[in-house]
């Protein structure tokens, strides 16, 4: 029998019938019978279907070392957020989760109190809180890694050169608390100069986030924990392009004063509840 | 409202409500539905959503000029033949269609009887039919673009260097009939140095196809038509790995004698019905 309209998917997920792994016939599976559902159902013609193609090329060779544009795809499509909900069920009172982003990268350690922003200036900034579990015990010794756009919207690993800057890994004390010095972060665009900017654009959606610190944090015992702390008040909580924001994560900047550097300096807390393995 | 599992497919089809583009808004609504619904029946780990990532990176990374790698996935996934049976649903009688494939290319225009292999050797074959309207009547001055592959299962642009072989445009005469010599086509894999072969790979597939000629004819007040002639007996007749096979589209290879050249030759003979505007 000829491959038709009618018998298509079955065709090809006959093809399938050798594959071993469990696992990875399940996903092809369901991704077989999805993307011939969307044909089915959009019936692209072949100049909708080769401009496809070479959105989906553009994007991969958009990628490099520094650059991850299929991952900011996923990003925009709530793709990654998803799969965060999913990856991450939360069964007590632990801080949410949210999308590791394309920009983590391998940062220095520091210790605390230590400013991370080192050559970036902006409005200064104490960030501190307590690492602890979910008895509200304190976690001694937990590796918390953080990273930011500085006050121009942009990572280290966007600018020209080697630069490594407002990233850092620091250890929670003994009382379970951290505190580091940094800017204060600003709302930033996505990167715009590729086809996840062009299909932004299309979509007549905005390419920006919120002001948020990322944070890593791992310790003995505990599930490791992806998340970010975000700015009560910025004008892209409600919006971000991404779909990254949780309610749970929104701390309130309060202007203070850094008697250890004599300066005016906004202070952001930031406690965190680990889960159990 | 945070987004979760529950509000997530909401919540980027929300995004697109600004989108004044309604074919679009439909194209998008269908994809972003179907791309949640895959990862909702799935669930990926981080660490199969990042293979996913470096599949679709890589499989952008291998495309150039000469090698279109997300046309190979489209092909080998029967994302190609579903697309070519609903933009080409048969109304009568005419050649039913299949994959242009990622091998067509410019080629220089021939003479009726002129030789198209002009490098490569092979088994001598003599390829006719007559161009006709759904009546049967001829459609003379038809123009016929064909490209295969050599008894190496190696088209033009596999090979280095600019070498054009195997492909010809010519016209069909008076009658509507048309003629040219050429090498018996042979079963090939597609090519499997790259992500998609890797990918055949871990779905235990092979990646043949059954022998064949390309075909794109182009007549005025028709339709243009792209099609195969596929060679009766090919051991890959049923599992041709990108779906492509109709069983109107098979012919006998007969053995048969080239009086012009004095040599023992194969005949192939393929008429076209091509439908109106």
């Amino acid at each position: 029998m000829d491959f038709n309209e009618s018998n298509a998917t079955e065709a090809v997920l006959d093809s399938f019938s050798k594959i071993e792994d469990k696992r990875l016939k399940q996903i092809m599976n369901s991704l077989i019978t999805h993307l011939h559902q969307v044909v089915k159902e959009v019936e692209p013609t072949e100049d909708e279907w080769m401009k496809a193609i070479m959105f989906l090329t553009k994007t991969g060779q958009k990628c490099d070392d520094r650059r991850q544009e299929f991952i900011l795809l996923s990003d925009v499509l709530g793709v990654s957020m998803l799969l965060d909900a999913i990856n991450n069920r939360k069964s007590k009172d632990e801080t949410e989760t949210t999308v590791l982003g394309p920009f983590h990268a391998p940062s220095p350690t520091v210790t605390n109190g230590e400013n991370i922003a080192k050559s970036v200036v902006g409005d200064n900034c104490i960030v501190s809180g307590n690492i602890m579990n979910t008895d509200k015990n304190p976690i001694s010794g937990a590796s918390i890694e953080v990273w930011q756009s500085g006050p121009d919207g942009l990572y280290d690993v966007q600018k020209d050169g080697d630069v490594v800057d407002l990233r850092a890994t620091l250890s929670s004390l003994k009382d379970g608390s951290y505190l580091f010095r940094t800017v204060k972060p600003q709302y930033y665009p996505i990167p715009v100069d590729g086809p996840v900017g062009d299909l932004l654009n299309n979509l007549d959606r905005h390419p920006y986030r919120p002001a948020h610190i990322h944070f890593m944090v791992k310790a003995d015992g505990y599930k490791d924990l992806v998340t970010h702390v975000f700015i009560d008040g910025d004008k892209y909580l409600e919006s971000d392009t991404v779909f990254a924001v949780k309610k749970s994560l929104i701390r309130q900047l309060d202007e203070g004063f850094d008697e250890d550097n004599n300066q005016k300096c906004y202070n952001l807390n930031f406690d965190i509840i680990m889960e159990k393995n």
